[in-house]
């Protein structure tokens, strides 16, 4: 493929045209046909996975999902990311209409701006920049998702899942998640914590509150549990992650009655875990103090869990390595590797690959008014083609 | 008065009569009509005190209440009592129609016939025997209202207000609730455990789980705040008492969120107190342990209460023995004197006079298929004559 046969892509004017489709999860509204065109102008091959079935509230989804590779030459230097973006909230309180990507004072403010279809606009410019100056030593593909911000079942887990069971090879991931705290560059991810959610039910016996000897008391049962397992200290923390913690998230009852004693009392409860821990470790270790609760007063117990993401880390080494002296070249600071924040689908890509978060600031991200100065996705522009040039200079 | 001049009247009749008025709280329906129309046939000077107001719900409530005295000798004793009855449930479910005061086979059904137009009516044919026999040495006086199984805002207690405003005079008291649990005089209640209801709430600062340093969590505070108050012993005891008892009734949280630090938690209790303890002293127990938890938290903790009766105990004495006696003496076995059981309007009487229930078997109370037999109401009004007797010739 001839130097003159690819165009170069402005970032800020792809970032522009994505904001204009508003892709809230789960609508595409025609996101994905803009990338699909995009690269297969720049020599990817474009396989569309779409994938359905009940979506977080038992409502049928229908997901679009992109993956995109161009050459077969190793290494497989993936990027990941999603055109879906959260609700706009009032549309109102923004500054200017959230899907019409208005430019003020080199400022562009819309929904997604930073989170992250100004991600994926500035690496598919890297990539059109790195393709003008040659043919890349290794081989260039795309991850992207309609369903990151929803429920996540149909999105980059089946797309993983897909390409593990074909045996499709890539050899490193960079997501283009809003990783920079301060400043752009001054962090990546990698790593994060685990998540479960526990469903607690006590089940007691209802009954008149002048006759206790008749009842049996799910609240204070509940209350005990809670408070014990609240109390209990996971570890002090991992390598680079805080220590594991836990938060109660809910208790209800809902007994409108002042002299009745309840029949049931729930609770819900939420673990963020390093990896001294596994999804299955605390469940048994919940299961485990329900028991002895249920034991020690008689009344039934049942828990649900649900691990929504395992704790992993991307270990220091030479893709790390890479992408940190790639930034530090260009923006000169070196970027803190943290496990902080929420989860990504970097939990799903890191079964495939080492995978880490590279964007832009996140602080407007899912708020009124997100926004980017225009001169930061040209910078995040140079950061990405200097990383795409490292990985493939070491790897 | 002369012998001649005042009617006997049949306890089953009168029952009958008043079960076919539905005065299902707080509806009257003429229940007190017949009420005033027989104790003026008596000799009663009947006085109708009518109260109004914001009921339960808020909800504008007018409740008929009567208080009827014949003659003015001392001592006063008084009847007190109830013609509202509660909702009858699904009538389809009754052999027979609650309000038609069906007698079948002895046995005579409907809402009322225990709590406690059976009493009334037991009262009022005792009155009239006793009358037929002779004028009375002392004040008899009924002190009857339409507000006892609702909130119970605009009955006795008001009635008891008036009356202590305006001087009058009860010596003591006899309340028609059924107090008998397996037979006939088996047991009368010379005392109630007092009520107290504490609504509590935990303010937090609401945030994200993946960030709980920017957050309260307001979940374990009340999880721990509420175990403590659960597991305090309030005493072992007092008198003819069982301890005094807490109940958790309800913990409210509603986040609906997983992944949300809520920033509210709500709870509320139930005491159950014996005369070890008042309201009051509850109420600064209550208030400290929840300063002691804000000052170990941090949280602010916010505490409503309501008391809706002291404990009281009508100590042995001369009226207990007289009663005791009475009902011995006509049905061969000694009741017991007992302060088990939910609050009755006992509670308001008691800062008037010495103040003790006694009537029917309360086994079907509240329940569909509320039923006596004839038999029972006449030994009732035998009883009850024998109370009267023996108290006049005692105080
Ligand atoms: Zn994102
Ligand atoms: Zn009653």
């Amino acid at each position: 493929m001839s130097r003159a046969s690819t165009p170069v892509i402005d970032p800020v004017e792809l970032t522009r045209d994505l904001i204009r489709i508003p892709s809230v999860t789960p609508a595409d509204e025609g996101a994905m046909d803009v990338l699909e065109r995009h690269l297969t102008a720049l020599g990817f091959t474009c396989r569309r996975l779409a994938f359905e079935g009940p979506g977080g509230e038992g409502v049928h989804t229908r997901i679009e999902n992109l993956y995109a590779r161009r050459g077969t030459a190793s290494p497989n230097l993936c990027f990941a990311g999603h055109t879906d973006v959260v609700p706009t909230g009032p549309s109102e309180q923004w500054s200017s209409q959230p899907f019409t990507a208005e430019v003020r004072d080199g400022v562009l403010y819309g929904r997604g701006a930073v989170d992250m279809k100004g991600g994926i606009a500035a690496w598919v410019a890297a990539v059109s920049q790195v393709l003008a100056d040659g043919e890349p030593e290794g081989s260039l593909s795309f991850l992207i998702t309609g369903d990151e911000e929803g429920p996540a079942l149909h999105g980059t887990k089946r797309v993983v899942e897909a390409l593990a069971a074909e045996g499709e090879i890539i050899d490193a991931c960079v997501v283009g998640e809003p990783s920079s705290s301060q400043q752009l560059g001054d962090m990546i991810k990698v790593g994060r914590r685990g998540s479960l959610n526990t469903w607690i039910t006590v089940h007691g016996k209802q009954g008149h509150v002048a006759y206790p000897e008749r009842a049996a008391n799910p609240a204070p049962v509940i209350a005990r549990l809670m408070a014990r397992l609240n109390d209990h200290v996971l570890d002090d923390g991992y390598e680079n992650f805080p220590p594991s913690n836990l938060e109660i998230t809910t208790i209800d009852i809902g007994n409108p009655a002042t002299n009745i004693i309840p029949a049931e009392a729930r609770a819900r409860l939420n673990i963020r875990f390093n990896p001294s821990h596994t999804g299955d470790a605390l469940i048994d270790w919940l299961n485990r103090e329900a028991g002895a609760m249920q034991a020690e007063t008689g009344l039934q117990i049942t828990l649900e869990h649900l691990c929504s993401g395992e704790a992993f880390l991307t270990e220091p080494g030479a893709f790390v390595a890479a992408v940190q002296d790639a930034v530090e070249a260009v923006v000169g600071r070196r970027p803190e590797a943290s496990t902080t924040g929420g989860t990504s689908d970097a939990r799903f890509i890191r079964t495939l690959c080492p995978v880490l978060e590279l964007g832009l600031v996140g602080q407007t991200m899912h708020q009124i008014d997100e926004r980017v100065p225009t001169a930061e996705l040209e910078t995040l522009t140079a950061v990405y083609r200097q990383v795409i040039e490292t990985v493939f200079e070491r790897l």
